[in-house]
């Protein structure tokens, strides 16, 4: 039985998830738990993550959830993986694992919570809260610095001195990718600065292709439709600004 | 060479490692670092782990912080850990790490920044941010129900049915050890309701004694000094609610 990929394409671990298994060649069926639809929360759903959220599999009887965990599990459970996504090599292995661990409570707490405070609560219907975005904005710059400094440090190309990609290369970059929905502004004044961050974006994009922006293209296609709005709103305000001269005239 | 786990016994992350490698006796050498004192930030430390956080370990050459990251190498790497620590099979350790990496967002999150921001604060001089508060109480109050419910669902004493304990229960267990720390009204209103969740708390410690309440007896100290002080703060109350209407009399 072919393994069963569960995914809203709108999620950036779901998008991580969908990358692995085709860049890899792994048989699976991908199925569309529609966010916007709240199809999460429908019974059938339930029955395979309790939690109702994406992305979760089901591997003939087995089911899985938490994206890190299906990565680590897709990449020890197929033979066809290559040994860089995710090495038999103790210490290689527990340094991913480190920066998985570090993920969490860092970059996608900064970026997710960046992104929803400020161009996503509009679209979703909800109210941005602007103290949550400049809290979330300290973290995602921060969390940034970290792997610029950090887990970029050395020759490699890939996060650890890695010569290719891991999984925590693939589930990071797929969260980062997330700031292409933001104004420009904004994205430049928090990438901008971060240089390798953004060579290491281009190099994971490279490695996976041409199936990074296949399953990206839901992003780009959100990016232009929120930019679009941007500047009908600029047009919106330049007209309102002409016309107010005047009608205050009359 | 020795093992070198760097620890401070106030940090749960902390706890959880040192009683593993105690448990399993890992010989191992303890080296404090004291974060009161904000020893994570020395020199020393820094070369340990740039992120200045604790737990951390050296074991020869290599270096690694998270303990997660941590557990999972100790039990891959000493040959005398058991197998269901972290189980060799591939389904059964895939849904520990999925408790795992939950627990960063959920119980880790509510846990850590409820005692913050309630008992910890005025002890570390800062003040406690009541609206962080309540929202943490609302993490972590849905983080213990999903343990209850999700987690120690089957009839096993463990996380995921399991009838041993693995690193992902003594992980969540040192967490949840913080609530001590609260005063008794708030930890009954938020532990009170969870059985199951009492009960497994209880399995774990008597699977890891005489360890498990040796490397939790500062906090166990804390509790005691915490709960004293507020005998002697309602003592002040009483005696100043005492002295108001006499002093308004004069």
């Amino acid at each position: 039985m072919k393994l069963k990929v569960y995914a809203d394409r709108m999620s950036q671990p779901s998008r991580a998830v969908l990358i692995f298994c085709k860049v890899n060649g792994i048989d699976f069926e991908e199925i569309k738990v529609d966010l916007s639809k709240r199809q999460q929360l429908s019974p059938e759903f339930r029955a395979v993550n309790p939690l109702r959220k994406v992305p979760a599999i089901v591997d003939g009887r087995f089911k899985l959830f938490e994206s890190h965990a299906i990565l680590i599990y897709l990449a020890s459970a197929f033979p066809g993986v290559a040994d860089h996504w995710y090495p038999a090599d103790l210490s290689r292995r527990a340094r991913i694992h480190s920066v998985l661990d570090w993920h969490h409570q860092n970059l996608r707490r900064g970026a997710a919570s960046f992104v929803l405070n400020t161009v996503l609560a509009p679209l979703l219907g909800l109210r941005a809260n602007q103290q949550a975005a400049a809290e979330a904005e300290k973290i995602l710059i921060s969390s940034l610095s970290t792997i610029e400094n950090i887990w970029l440090k050395g020759n490699g190309q890939y996060l650890l001195g890695g010569l290719r990609p891991s999984i925590a290369d693939l589930s990071l970059v797929c969260e980062i990718m997330q700031l292409e929905l933001l104004d420009e502004k904004d994205r430049d004044r928090i990438l901008g600065p971060h240089k390798k961050v953004q060579q290491w974006i281009e190099s994971t994009r490279n490695a996976t292709r041409p199936h990074f922006d296949e399953v990206h293209t839901i992003l780009y296609k959100l990016k232009t439709r929120l930019s679009e709005q941007q500047s009908n709103q600029a047009d919106g305000v330049m007209q309102s600004r002409i016309r107010t001269p005047l009608s205050s005239k009359m």
